[in-house]
């Protein structure tokens, strides 16, 4: 009963069954295989618009090599306090881009505020030598929150990005949690919003090891065959990254996947807010729950053999519960009885 | 009938097999799981001495992650000049390292010369601050020439690098096909003869994407597990990088792999050596041949649906044909066949 | 008039002399010369200990060197938000180290609060391979503020760094301010408080182009020479840095023109302090003076020809004034008078 | 009587008569004052022809910084083996492009031949992933072997880098030494011969420490102001680099200065082709002589006091002789005096 990650899930059986598929016969390597061919226009016809697209295998080399091709080496990219990029990911944007920095802004539910990019612009130094040079806002979604932007809010941080020349650029590891939750089109919250470049993320979601990185504007993407090549990150058997993609687009698996994973997380939600002394802290949007407990409650979980993580550290008072395209409800009805037991009992003697 | 590369292959079923027997329940991510935990303990167990390992998932990251671990911004590796890393990673290593130089050292059949190994180091500046510090040998073995380094040789070389406090790094993309074509145990051909690191090629025999780096200094991995996630190579769901190993290593697959491989190249290789007018360049002792051939063969070998790379270019008389574990001798018998049917065409009427 | 920055005064005569006096006869280049065995010998009796010094032209270089050598590209480096290295160097430590994070903690007054700084340790994910690794705590001695740390405000905060396996780094480009304000010797606020390495300044300070880095531990300082000389920052005519420098050190000339420098920085603030409607925002301790002042007065003196920069961009209230080893007490006489008569005049008739 | 390098010389007076007279009064920080406004100028009339002009201390910065505005981090840049960017620099060059790789391509005289560059290029994967993407030639003038390139072989080769689509910088450290030898203007063997930067030497000729980077087409300058200053290279007191600058320009010092090294040169290289036993290696061009002479002639020079390097190293045959703008014509005189002692001494009682 694992609510650590939506990591510790395996992958779909629908994406393993696409390997194997795969593998039959001669394919050219490094990406010059039928199936690769395929994926752009599949990408493309998702999301509505031509697009130039990178498959990798992790999230941050997604993020890493994305940001590398928008920012110069003395840039900033303009992030939230909690982001992945720089919280959780070992300085790999820094290293990637030839050591730009990230310059964080903050915001409530795990979102930039615009009021604070606009104020962290204005003092952004436009062609100041001395300072690193504003290139790149990243907005991660959903957010480490469990959040999402909406459309509007996107909107309007991506016209004050565009405004002083800055891409935008999306860390969509939980992408399909947001398009599920908005119940929108993947087009709505990307370049209709004004948004330039996305990873969109199937690791988390059903794939083993899959990200796509989406260009909206091909002449953005013209360093990244070299970047990810590079890196480290094209694999000589790229059919085997296509396949899974395609699994994972065919008969809308990422968004059911997701769908899934949030009703989980929301089932949770509903359950934990109905106890007392729970306070839920982030509106659940995504398949993130961050929920306050008393900790006799969250001591009696962990003996109970429930597996999560206290929030931000191992001595903090709140618990993350995340879900995943396969979490099992009785896992979640389980875990929501354990802890009105353990709320029940703490009352009548309290720790 | 693709003779391509051993990337052209598709993965071994038993390593599918693998990813599926993996799948089932939850695991914690980035490499906290069972499979993880073992893989080490096998590899040091094939290697007959303790050693730490890092899987990732593509070549190009096996060798520049190491390297960088092994020379300082300002190092220089010395390499064979048409070594992968110096002409088929895009400055991988340049890039992963901070900087570092790579220098070539030429030799015959692929590999370094002893020699002109010694008078490099003579001519390798040390402790003077204008010139690159000269930090790592590194070896390809199999050579990107289809020849396989002697344990004589290796150490040869390994003690003029240890001499002047180099270490000495292994590029093993193809080492199965060498341990193969030696019938040695692969610590006979690494730590015994003085390899500090070494790659350990699966993705070219049998994985769909999986190497592992072995350190037999545990000392000098110590920034390795950084570096790797900070390149993006370390997969959330790694037991999926793991089971791929684990299959590899099981009942010797790597090795009956790699033997079936190079025993096609050697049919391949004695059919050609037959024939007017071919030129055998290299012995042919891991994988891959390198044959000389009248123009009209190749061109006839290429009309009749034969795929293969002339080297090192379109224009060259020479053609490398790569065998894999799943190359069917069928293939290897038709090329051969349609060879000779080319030569004696030609014979009659000269192009 | 001019009070924008100590950057604006040129160099102390002795200074240039110094450099006619080197100019006799040959040299080795490249720091092989007489003067360059000289100045490390004189900057350790000046520092009460032994050290190992490397010679630069500018405080960027010295900075972004210094920290280079003192965390690995995956470190983090805790400053002040208003710190140099963070604000004005373009990025240059990230660039320098290969993609280090500068993490800001903040404080009154330009410096770092103990409290911060401990808040920020205890969230440092010391061995979690996700997070940049906490490598160093930076210091700026005198602050970008215009104060000073005292030794005890040193010492707790290198304490709470080394308990950690951090070094402390101080950029000193204006270390003479304080030493000066202090009435202390260097050793006192450097390795006696627990600084590891200090970058001592001449460029803002009577040299045309002139810093020194310092370590206090030699092992520390192992790969400055290779990065010096990578950088471009090793002259090739290097008796001309170290020529500056001796003419610094001798007869005390750093610390007289430092305290001259604040001296006349006092005589501003203590004037400005009695003008109605002024508020000085920091203690007054090297040669800095912020100062709110109604923005009659302010376009007054810009009126009258004085010449300063507004704090932090040209819509502040507040104006920052910098004096130098140089500073014309008249034009400091002169620009507190105008500034009365700006007060006066505005409160007859109001803006 | 030290002919080890023209770095050993000293500045010349007007040099530094130019930083007295620009010590007086405020001149604003960074490159905002009036002698840098003006050196642009008076650069762009010198190469007849507007410029974007940078200033730096360094040869190894004015090489590095250049570079790394003309090729991606994975470029390729193709120099002479001896070159000093491949030799001597400790790889800055791959330090400040992020990792480009710099190819060797060889010729006679320390000029690149065209055939072997014609050749490079056919080799160089233009538009293949796997490759580092040939991006600059740079070219060392004078070369390391003290010849010139003509503006015919300048454009030829320039020719074969604009073909394509390579750019074609100018490592010239001893520019002056080349024009004053070929006795033509500036432009004739830059821009009018197809370079497109060109790094105009002033540290070995006179200056202390001023280089001058010059771009033709300012469009390829963009990045530089960035690179100069995030690189620690842009002084806080810039008037002093280009008060040297200015005086390196007035009356045409700097080309005074080159004819009179070479003279010097010359001389050493007529002097030593008539001693028995002596072989000069390159044609005397600019200010260095590399000549073979006996062993016992070697040490009976050097234990006259006289002081060279032997070339390569220090078991060589060959010393070379760099003379410089005040090489005392006795010691030319001296040393060839002494060496045709020590020839005829040997020649009676050989070593």
């Amino acid at each position: 009963m694992n609510f650590c990650s939506d990591n510790t899930a395996g992958a779909h059986p629908k994406v393993l069954a696409a390997l194997t598929a795969a593998n039959g016969g001669a394919a050219m390597p490094y990406g010059n295989d039928e199936l690769n061919r395929r994926i752009e226009t599949r990408i493309a016809e998702l999301f509505e618009r031509d697009c130039a697209v990178f498959l990798v295998g992790t999230g941050t080399a997604a993020n890493a090599l994305s940001l590398a091709c928008l920012t110069p080496p003395w840039g900033a990219v303009f992030c939230h306090p909690e982001a992945h990029i720089n919280c959780d990911e070992c300085a790999a944007p820094e290293f990637y881009s030839g050591g730009a920095k990230l310059v964080t802004v903050a915001g409530e539910d795990g979102k930039i505020s615009a009021e604070a990019f606009a104020a962290a612009l204005d003092a952004g130094g436009f062609g100041n030598i001395h300072h690193a040079q504003p290139a790149v806002l990243s907005l991660t979604q959903a957010t480490e929150a469990g959040t999402t932007y909406t459309q509007r809010e996107i909107r309007r941080l991506a016209d004050l990005a565009h405004q002083k020349g800055l891409t935008v650029q999306v860390d969509g590891a939980r992408f399909a949690n947001s398009v599920a939750y908005l119940d929108c089109r993947p087009a709505d919250i990307t370049w209709r919003a004004g948004v330039d470049v996305v990873t969109f993320g199937g690791s988390k979601n059903g794939a083993f090891a899959a990200e796509a990185v989406v260009f909206f504007d091909r002449a953005k993407a013209a360093e990244m065959p070299f970047r990810r090549k590079r890196g480290g990150h094209l694999w000589s058997k790229m059919r085997f990254l296509a396949a899974q993609f395609e699994a994972y687009l065919d008969g809308d698996l990422w968004l059911l996947n997701a769908r899934y994973a949030n009703s989980m997380a929301r089932r949770l939600g509903q359950g934990l807010a109905k106890l007392p002394g729970a306070r839920i802290l982030y509106p659940v949007e995504a398949n993130e729950v961050f929920v306050e407990l008393p900790d006799g409650v969250i001591r009696g979980l962990e003996g109970d053999g429930f597996r999560f993580y206290r929030w931000p550290d191992d001595t903090a008072a709140t618990i993350r519960l995340v879900t995943a395209f396969n979490t099992d409800p009785q896992h979640v009805d389980a875990l929501l009885a354990n802890a009105e037991r353990h709320v029940r009992r703490l009352a009548v003697s309290p720790a």
